[in-house]
């Protein structure tokens, strides 16, 4: 099945925001084995609409869209679609109570706009949106089905995970074509690049009948998705679970998940698992490991809290860094991290504690100690403390962002060396 | 002068590479007075490149491609553009002398397919490559310059900072029209939807020539962008000076700054320039307060850290939260948020402290304390101690994004308040 992909908006044009839907979009639909052929992005203006609209109606046999659904002027994707499939945009009742619902819970205030966004094309199959207020639809243009979603990144995901896929599979099964089934595992990894662990999967897949391997960088982890095709459904299945053993041993302690996972989630089930409890002290970071932390439902099981201690004074008066320390190593130092994890954990009284002090930069550096340079500690379980140095390149929040979900992952190590032990 | 952007490449179309380089153009283009009406992605088929060539030179003045220009098999724009202009491929000598010489200085051996990449559509105009080996290069179709470059993001903004801005500039005021000179200001909110400030601005150009107003979602904030176009830049630039006062007094103490702001840094900005300091006393946002903070380059100067107190009994060592109060008002209250920002001030001697304590879901609601719910307090400056609820619907990020931004506009507005005592 052959599919194309419109988004429309003026931002897109003018360049203010990336395109990350229709990449999204695009390989979903190769997930489901439907070939997008075409992306086209185009502005807020009806004419325009129109025209992206017939040519890909006439090119493909599924159209999905994105964009222009919201509560402003310039949001015109009902009203072109209404008028190309001849109908008026009506209220679309459901999702008008909805909206009531949320705006009567909440502080905000309706305005006339805020209606246009639960219109729909009179006559349209209706999908709801479990991520917000605009609901998506599908009409039939020249025979082709165009299904519509808001150009938010959350709502479109919503959608398409709640309706659009199985939508698309009927339409994809209905088409009386033999289609290849597909599995798929994406494993998550963290702590390598992605040529680093392209090398380590180099001939994994061993010449597998219809298996592929690709790569794809999500900041700062790497993800790798083995896809297996095969007309029989469990035949892909059985090949892809044989790969498996394969694939996790050459990724080694590298993977901490798959799918959707987060490595916060990850080290939440093994601190659960184990019946143990975690605090955070924080000095480059800042609170980013303990909001990463926070991110998972359910993190109050096994996390309290921590220290954001980002000035000496701070870390001393809340972990009792020493002041000799201070002075002999600096705050960025071996000794400082393990007297703030080890501090951390005797006051808090969790069963681990995990600190990070690092320079993030731009500004602070020097020879001995250069922007990118950052110390984790961990102590516990039990009485171990254990300590680890980085130096990475790039900008501030690129070394932030690795410094916090590696205290993640040292925690996770920390943990299996003890249960190893 | 208006604008077309393609970009070719079958990863792309199977969402594995999302496409920055169409919105890097579409913004480059647009700072030139270029508007950029479409931007079309299409795979390695030359009929479907064809296709898009044929349909952007029907539309656009001008045309710039991306990707396709590299050495293997799948590489087609050279043959789909030498074929369009009726011409041959032909090697580039100078683009050819300087890949030898690389390869000669390397460890690498030319093979034949690697002599595609200096290959051009004879006739052509050649843009010299400072970033790789493949040239770009412009030829005509259909009366309308196609200009080319590879898809390697560093080497199209080479190719586009040497040549092809120039080149552009040229085709725009060589085209006898009078071209706008743009003036644009973006104003940064938080605190308010995209149809509460799109009816708070509503008219407020008052019919201003040449002038409009932009809106973009950049969750939680709304950014607004005034653009005036007029041939006289002098002109442009005093009518966006003339609107600014009335877009502020409109969007009032919605807006907190302009460009690339951030809420973080605007209240770093108002904390130094009264020589205060702050401190932060988390619950349901778990960090992510500190880590906005400490996002600023320089924070150390006014934000020395904070308590993360995720459990209650958290809330008791680190803050002195009384039992009594979490025994009769509970966790999330109007009470325990006012002693947790008192508690941070009072121990960290920081002048100002804001605490966070809410149901950020998705479980833990009830009827009377739904998930959503958060109480915001700032102790200080001075003997003041202000609180705020909120009720948001959305999801646990969503509502963690919004109380954490709102701790942050919370101290802006304690600030404002001290001042005009």
């Amino acid at each position: 099945m052959l599919a194309e992909i419109l988004t429309f908006g003026d931002e897109l044009c003018r360049g203010e925001v990336v395109d990350t839907n229709s990449s999204w979009l695009a390989a979903e639909l190769w997930d489901l084995d439907v070939t997008c052929g075409w992306m086209t992005s185009c502005r807020d203006v009806a004419a325009d609409m129109r025209e992206a609209l017939r040519q890909a109606c006439g090119r493909a046999e599924v159209v999905v869209c994105s964009g222009g659904l919201g509560p402003t002027e310039d949001d015109l994707t009902v009203d072109v679609l209404a008028e190309l499939v001849g109908a008026e945009p009506v209220t679309h009742q459901p999702s008008l109570q909805r909206l009531e619902a949320r705006f009567a819970a909440s502080s905000y205030r309706i305005v006339p706009n805020t209606l246009r966004q639960v219109r729909v094309p009179g006559g349209a199959r209706v999908y709801d949106n479990p991520a917000g207020l605009a609901p998506g639809f599908e009409v039939t243009l020249n025979g082709v089905p165009v299904m519509c979603t808001p150009g938010v990144p959350r709502e479109l995901k919503a959608i398409f995970e709640a309706s659009l896929r199985g939508r698309l599979l009927e339409l994809r099964d209905g088409g009386g074509l033999p289609s290849a089934r597909i599995a798929r595992r994406i494993y998550r990894t963290f702590g390598a690049g992605e040529s680093h662990i392209a090398t380590a999967l180099e001939g994994v897949l061993g010449g597998a009948a219809g298996a592929t391997l690709h790569y794809q960088v999500a900041f700062p982890e790497t993800l790798v998705k083995v896809v297996v095709r095969d007309p029989d459904p469990d035949a892909a299945a059985a090949r892809l679970a044989e790969l498996d053993s394969a694939v996790r041993e050459r990724l080694g302690a590298l993977c901490y998940g798959e799918g959707q996972d987060s490595l916060a989630a990850a080290l939440g089930r093994a601190l659960a698992a184990r019946g143990l409890t975690l605090a955070t002290a924080e000095s480059c970071t800042g609170g980013m490991v303990g909001g990463l932390l926070t991110a998972v439902p359910g993190s109050s099981r096994y996390y309290g809290g921590g220290a954001i201690c980002y000035s000496n004074e701070e870390k001393v008066r809340q972990l009792g860094v020493s002041e000799a320390t201070l002075a002999a190593h600096g705050a960025v130092s071996e000794e400082c991290a393990r007297e703030m994890a080890a501090g951390m954990r005797g006051r808090s009284g969790a069963d681990v504690a995990v600190s990070v002090t690092g320079v993030a930069g731009p500004d602070g550096g020097s020879a001995e100690k250069p922007v990118g340079l950052v110390w984790l500690a961990v102590a516990g379980p039990g009485e171990a403390v254990t300590s680890r140095r980085f130096v990475w390149p790039g900008a501030r929040d690129q070394i932030r962002a690795l410094a916090a979900h590696s205290a993640l992952a040292l925690v996770l190590r920390a943990l299996d060396a003890a249960a190893s032990r």
